[in-house]
């Protein structure tokens, strides 16, 4: 391992403060890493950075990126500024870990790209759900062919609603791209690209309450979507600030031989059940054990002391993008739309080590 | 009650091993009825007859319709024949039970709901999943506003495929009238009338095994199927002989207060899940009795009885008809189409007699 | 095969609606039998056996065992008489079908077991667990030592309790010989005999409501019952009239190596559970088939017809007895109390022929 | 609130890794504590208290019991020395949170019982079952009634047992103490005091490797507990290093007018489900926030901060002690044996504040 990696925090809000502990058990853990600088707009988050033991904080994110010290920029602010603060970052040459989405345009989403593969620095674009131990089991059984061919698949997220910003509710917010991003991400990994969308959206609730006042929903709040996988495998991912509650599994794929599904969600996932029809019965392989869905934060700092690249690649967020964007497209459109980009999805072939879980007696909380 | 209720059963293959059966049960208990006479067009099925003690047997359907003392003609036959002796029969004024479709055709399907309206018999037309306890129990719920307004709903059946009949295999045939029919007659029932439809549709398992040979495949096997029900209310039906198992709610339906969840298949449900947000939990009604899905006989016999209107309407199933066509149709398009047809869901406001739970001991197999 | 097994069934109460139509459906299976005469105190029965199409009819369950054309008996009286009736059908030489308990005296029980090595008839004791697919998988996976060595069991069945006779609640009824009888049938023949019992027993509800008329309980309504199976292995029985509802395994063994559950009750079992700690996830079998609990009818039917013996002894049924005594015993005293009688479990080597579950689309009703 | 509570910590093994950051959170949540001496006699461990940021270390206990400014001692040293430390801090008049058992001789811990009454310290002693909320849920529902008067109950908690340290196969050892504690404590606080054991207890596999060296157990190691809790109420507790795996509620309670089932173990709940015959349904009240086996640390830095007495008794734990020793000599002697001790479970009438579960979007993890 070479030497300590050094963070910069960009928006101290709520994600930070799944980020920047989750930094701190990293290095706990030996991932030999520290947070030397935060950044806010606010200044009165200088409060929480001293609190977390930040040694410097700044209102100005240019400070952070031109800091000579810092290795890697981990950038939670506002989605709106995703993009613009990415793309200095990558200029700069740090490495960049970037909540989701990369950026709110898809042409500057594929500037970033670009510019990703010719600068020093890593690009890591959240969700990390490929990260997680079930969704990689997972992949070893899709590719084992233990489902054999992927035919059909369902994905569903959603809840109630967020009652806090309103930025939820208008154009660039919504639930696909707060929610649906999941799925997306998912199915996209353990089947591959899809070539093709078409999507009923609409605004079903019409008036939220936000922040304890009244406001006009001005973007669609109620998905489905579907998926043409290719080779006549045909994907739905269901999703929507429509949803109150649900029991149900997160991910579904139904394959000619098998079926896998991924229980509970995604982003915080259970294991996994497998029917094999030369089985003929359910593997039920349910993990107790919690991953955090921050997890791309340990990949990079990871992929940097290890010389290597990080598991997840700008291409996969990218082609994720472009199929959220044209699933509002169809849904105003009434008609299928082709998906140019591609990507290859990350392979995990190596099975890590793990306790037999009979073994196992205390799971981590 | 009136006199015996004598019923024709025409086409005495493997569905009618189902309904013969249910019609002697519902003698036993007090519906009075007798099936007089069978009929199909291979003459060794007259053993079969013999064997429940039917007491005569034809392998001219029209013999079975013109016959004096037949009140009702159930028609089990090959789908390629529903249309057609459905209509002979409305002409000669018997009541009618037809298996799924009623009609291969839209617009033969039409003329049989404009003939049922002035004929002296009633259609019913299969599928009766609204007949169910679970279905009712659900509609009830809905009715009472239990989950609010429903925004968002999935449907969810298929399986392997058979390997005993080509035809399922070919043009007209196919798992969306084969299965897809139950989940649409359901989720159209409990929400109401679908405005438009968009779907992916395709071939994935070009060649099959069927009686031991070879065949290639020439209609859709897989479905994924986008319902418009208005108010931005939108619903996913996912079906195919693409599906080697599952082990999930039938149908969900996602409303602004609350879920609900049909347990099972809704051709054999086992309860359902309901949540209500002002409850905060889940109300469990698992239901272990098992309903008949040959249970449109039942309330035919009971309507006739009793001098009222079968509870499914042919407008409904006409719907669904037009649905399931057209789903098809958007497949080929990649383009929404509207659906033309409309019709009012039975409703079931009155709750049925039943044993509290804890007190049915031993529920009836 | 041989010629027509034909039967005379003693008590037309209740039990033998299950018994009578299982008869019938096993002769058009294709296992040759038919009841020629039917009997119960009560004449106003000889309707119900008409109605069924039974030809004879009687008052005196000697005629029955008398009947010179009766092959053998099936005694569905009230559980008093019993023993009596069993031994003069051994006495005459018939085949016997007993329901639960064989007598209601250990002593007269251990004459029947004696009685029947003698006897040309076969005996058979209800309950008729062992014989359901769900109990001989897991005969069989324990049996392959997929668990390892058993170390530890449950077993829980109860219920609310009848409203419908007294009897259940005076000395010879109560929940251990008409619900536990289950459970240590279930236990003793997965693990093997037991050689100790140790009970809490009480009457908890001492005021019941039977038949509209409040009566005083008489026997223990409720137990926890200890089987010490040997080689420190241990076992319990839940069981009562104090129990409303409740969702577990009906059965559980722990083993060395593993875990099996069966999924329901064990008469009425949907399937199993198998944690093998060498796979490190669950098995899940769940299995949607209904199993007839009244299925010892057909063992004995077929046992005739072959020439064998049926799978279920008579020895079997008695160490079952003698731990129910016990257990009150025990419940009473406040210490174990060992257990005399053995028994061989019956084997189930040979697995039956059976559609891979997912290619058996609808499953038998 | 007061000054700060400064807390001791003697025992630096595994537990007090979770204790020592469940007291960080605990201050940083706002309950204003701090660790200011730690001890373990193993030198090495100063390191570890060093990374906590333990200010001051010792390898002596009387130390920290005699520090000035210590408040409250938490004792997480082996079992052997529970006792002793426990009275010596008591003794001093510091408040004492102990690991289960409290002493490992019954004499002992009756003596601390009493010394806890006229001492300034509050003593604290786990396990901490009762502060759950899902405990304490349960509690309410069976307060209010919801399952009449509770009639049978079943716990179950085992696993295969550990393997890293001898003294859980020695004298003093076992699973009842380790395992089954949790259990008798849950069920003894929701039911009420015991008044009577049997069980039937021994050594079922009586060699292990415990730190890769073959072993002789030398004491039980597996168990079925009966509990009887007066009028005619009996459980049993079923644990031991001799269940590979289970997937069962942790706790069952059968009431005369419903059921209530603890989902997972006690010590780490996931919620619970609730039958009432008045509603015909279960109500499914799984919760997906993880709640801290170590709760008790809080609830004694509350109570110190509030001038209150902490929620759990010392006469609990003594009574949970009494059963187990007796549950040993139960299996020894085969017969009932009286348990002496009693106390008054804990009362939380009160109901916390909660958000709506279905605005809960994000559960902590």
């Amino acid at each position: 391992m070479g030497k300590t990696v050094r963070l910069g925090v960009i928006g101290l809000g709520s994600v930070s403060e799944k980020y920047v502990p989750h930094i701190r058990a990293l290095n706990l853990e030996g991932n030999d890493c520290e947070v030397i600088i935060g950044c806010d707009v606010r200044p009165g988050k200088a409060e929480r950075a001293r609190g977390w033991g930040i040694p410097a904080f700044t209102t100005d994110h240019s400070e952070v990126i031109n800091h000579p010290d810092v290795d890697a920029v981990v950038i939670l602010t506002d989605m709106q500024s995703h993009g613009r603060i990415t793309r200095e970052a990558l200029l700069a040459g740090k490495h960049v870990l970037v909540e989701k989405p990369m950026s709110m345009d898809l042409n500057d989403a594929a500037e970033l790209v670009a510019l990703a593969k010719v600068s020093k620095g890593h690009l890591v674009c959240a969700p990390h759900v490929t990260l997680s131990p079930t969704y990689q089991a997972m992949w070893r059984h899709i590719a084992a062919g233990d489902i054999g061919r992927p035919l059909s698949a369902r994905g569903m997220y959603g809840w109630a609603g967020p009652d806090w910003d309103p930025f939820f509710y208008e154009p660039g917010g919504g639930p696909m791209y707060d929610l649906g991003v999941y799925n997306v991400t998912t199915l996209t990994g353990l089947i591959g690209p899809a070539k093709r969308v078409m999507a009923m959206t609409g605004i079903a609730i019409p008036e939220r309450i936000v922040n304890n006042q009244k406001m006009t929903v001005r973007t669609d709040d109620n998905f489905q979507l579907l998926l043409d996988f290719g080779n006549q495998c045909f994907g739905v991912v269901t999703t929507g600030f429509t949803i109150q509650r649900y029991d149900v599994a997160g991910i579904e794929i139904y394959g000619s031989d098998g079926t896998i599904n991924m229980l509970s969600d995604d982003w915080d996932p259970h294991g996994y059940k497998l029917w094999r029809n030369k089985d003929g019965f359910w593997q039920d392989h349910t993990d107790r054990n919690r991953w955090r869905w921050t997890d791309g934060i340990r990949d990079l700092i990871q992929a940097i002391h290890e010389g290597r690249k990080p598991v997840n690649s700008p291409e996969h967020a990218y082609h994720v993008l472009e199929i959220m964007a044209k699933s509002m497209e169809s849904g105003r459109l009434g008609q299928a739309l082709p998906i140019l980009s591609t990507f290859t999805p990350p392979r995990f072939d190596a099975v890590g080590q793990r306790v037999a879980p009979h073994l196992d007696h205390a799971p981590e909380i």
